[in-house]
């Protein structure tokens, strides 16, 4: 069954109105299975709606509409449906006491307009708003099923999932994985997993380029709910014997979460002391609830006396090798672990721009450095892009850095 | 001019991606006075795209592709639309060239499927991609204006304003000013303002909502330069007399970034300690270029040893009145400020949960404390939302205070 989500509001066509509504509706069509084609907005306006109910009716079988339900003059989806369509529409008794009783419980005063909602096309089936005034609507039209929801989410979200899903569902099961890659880009990582994507059919894979990571999402489907499982399972092992380096999860959870829980299994400690990061891998990793476990402490040490008196930065290293630097971003490491005696001490120096690069050191040159009781080190990498990329992608691979090594 | 903006890509059809591409393109074209009619996302189907651009041929006079532009074999905007439109595809050297130098200019390698994103259709017009790879085209077919943007909305949002607007803005001239405020929310914003946003046609207001603040552009327009100026500041007048306490710049700017500016002007140097933020407010401070002029240090005290160490707050205080508390919020400052001797000295502490709340400290609850050498106070605040909100809300109350106190 091929769907369709049309948007009825000229606040969705002017921009006013972000369309959460048809993001929601999509995602959970593709749960039961449903096989959205397109989505459509438009205007609140009778012959341009009518045209793209003409256009859906050709290409899809499944027409969700939202919006333009209520009781205003603006409000004319059900009345232009049901000319299309050549229904009449009729004064329906128990939608008429629905909304006299939604008012009565509410203590609002109904407006003679209201009565307009308790109207509905001959033969459809309405669909009872619990949470406001304006009944869905479910018609059977020449194979074709056509529903009308409201507008505001939170009634369109409660009618969904309790009166379509019965009326619309498929007969099989329907489960979504995903896997959260890093330090791999969506081209290079597709390019891998050309094999795999190239002849899938069930498990299908989708990848999600977000933030300098890829996600790939496996989604399997049988009658089964066994099947699907195995389905996932093979999927996952194939994946995984293609790009395992990359996978740091396999349970759809953040770089920074999955840092916090090897370090709380493993009871230890960590700090930062962050120059180019500017604080960003501390607010990153305190995102995550209950990070104060692990979490001693961060330093941004912006300035080269911060550097010193916080980290006890030896002055004559920092002079001769300049504050961006191997031999700085250890020292910076190490004396933080001195300082706090954490089990991990992560350090980053380097140039986020615009301003700063000379000739040996372009915008974009980042050093990590690494201390524990075992050993300290530094990695070196060239981010591109911005002053804000450079950022992210640094406080990213120091996260990446620290999976590695626990 | 009618316009249609067409959303291409499985993910957004799939409920993966929320389509906030639309949205802002829907606002920007509505500022510079175009109509738009219709939005349509379809999957990365080419025969499907296929169907989408014929239909939108014939209804609209501007389409707007986004989506659908990148290396692989599922991006197929460009050669679908192509091959409906009858063009050929042919290798633009000048795109191959910026292609290249992107690759050369970020260190990362180039995959040999990028090449194709360097063919353009017969007499199209190459948008340059300054942060990414995939080149914008315009192309004007049978009076109609047909545009083919990026998916990724940093790319798309640089390449519509630099390239996009005057391709296709009206023969008077338009004038765009944004007026930034804080601390007061976008629906309140809009009932201050009612009276001029009720018989508003030129200019134009409209408001963006966005990471706790709201911005509000007035759009002008009209044949002579000076007019629009002349209309521009009208409004800014209009605009001030209703909400002036809570605009913070007249300039499009970032709070970080006023309160950069003032820290500069007056040489004065800052630093911060953070327990509930987590490191958000140096790393958002940080992300203004040139920020060491003015940032001596922050740190991220999270535990109480932390605080003790290295804020020499008073032990006795804090457990007295917890870590959470106007006290320690104006401690932690203190300690900061006598520790680095800068001229402020900013302090936060709070509740960001999910768990850590108690009777008479909710989740959201944040003390910021501030330390001159004239003074220091502490404010109290409780915050709605989940962690995240609540650290990045209390991370800008830090910087609305230091706009105001400066």
């Amino acid at each position: 069954m091929n769907a369709e989500i049309v948007s009825v509001g000229t606040e969705i066509i002017l921009g006013n109105t972000l369309n959460t509504n048809t993001y929601y509706l999509s995602k959970k069509l593709w749960e039961i299975g449903i096989d959205v084609l397109y989505h459509t907005s438009v205007k609140d306006n009778p012959k341009l709606l009518e045209d793209v109910l003409k256009i859906g009716l050709e290409r899809s079988d499944l027409l969700i509409f939202t919006g333009g339900l209520g009781p205003t003059t603006d409000d004319m989806t059900k009345e232009v449906i049901s000319k299309t369509l050549g229904l009449d529409l009729k004064l329906n008794k128990k939608m008429e006491k629905s909304i006299k009783d939604y008012f009565n419980n509410t203590g609002k005063t109904m407006s003679p307009n209201n009565i307009k909602q308790a109207y509905l096309p001959c033969n459809a089936i309405p669909l009872v708003n619990e949470v406001g005034t304006a009944p869905g609507i479910y018609i059977e039209w020449n194979d074709k099923k056509i529903i009308l929801l409201p507008g505001p989410p939170k009634e369109m979200k409660l009618m969904f999932n309790k009166y379509v899903i019965p009326l619309i569902h498929q007969e099989y099961i329907i489960k979504i994985k995903t896997i959260n890659t890093i330090g791999i880009g969506e081209s290079a990582l597709e390019t891998l997993l050309l094999d795999i994507i190239k002849d899938q059919k069930n498990p299908r894979l989708a990848t999600y380029a977000k933030d300098g990571q890829v996600d790939i999402n496996i989604v399997a489907k049988d009658i089964k709910e066994e099947k699907v499982d195995i389905l996932l399972d093979e999927m996952v092992k194939k994946i995984d014997s293609k790009i395992s380096k990359y996978i740091y999860s396999y349970e759809n959870e953040s770089i920074e979460k999955v840092v916090f829980d090897k370090l709380k299994k493993r009871n230890m400690k960590i700090a930062f002391c962050e120059s180019c990061t500017g604080g960003l891998i501390s607010a990153r990793f305190t995102k995550v609830p209950g990070v104060s476990e692990v979490f001693d402490r961060g330093i941004v040490t912006y300035s080269n006396e911060s550097k010193i008196n916080e980290l006890n930065v030896n002055k004559s290293i920092l002079e001769k090798y300049g504050a961006v630097s191997e031999e700085i971003a250890i020292e910076m490491a190490k004396g933080l672990l001195n300082k706090t005696g954490v089990d991990i001490a992560l350090s980053t120096t380097g140039i986020a721009g615009p301003t700063g690069a000379s000739k040996n050191k372009p915008i974009g040159l980042v050093f990590i450095g690494i201390a524990t009781n075992l050993d300290s080190y530094a990695i070196k990498s060239i981010f591109n892009g911005d002053r804000n990329s450079i950022q992210n992608r640094a406080s990213l691979k120091a996260f990446d850095e620290l999976r590695k090594i626990l």
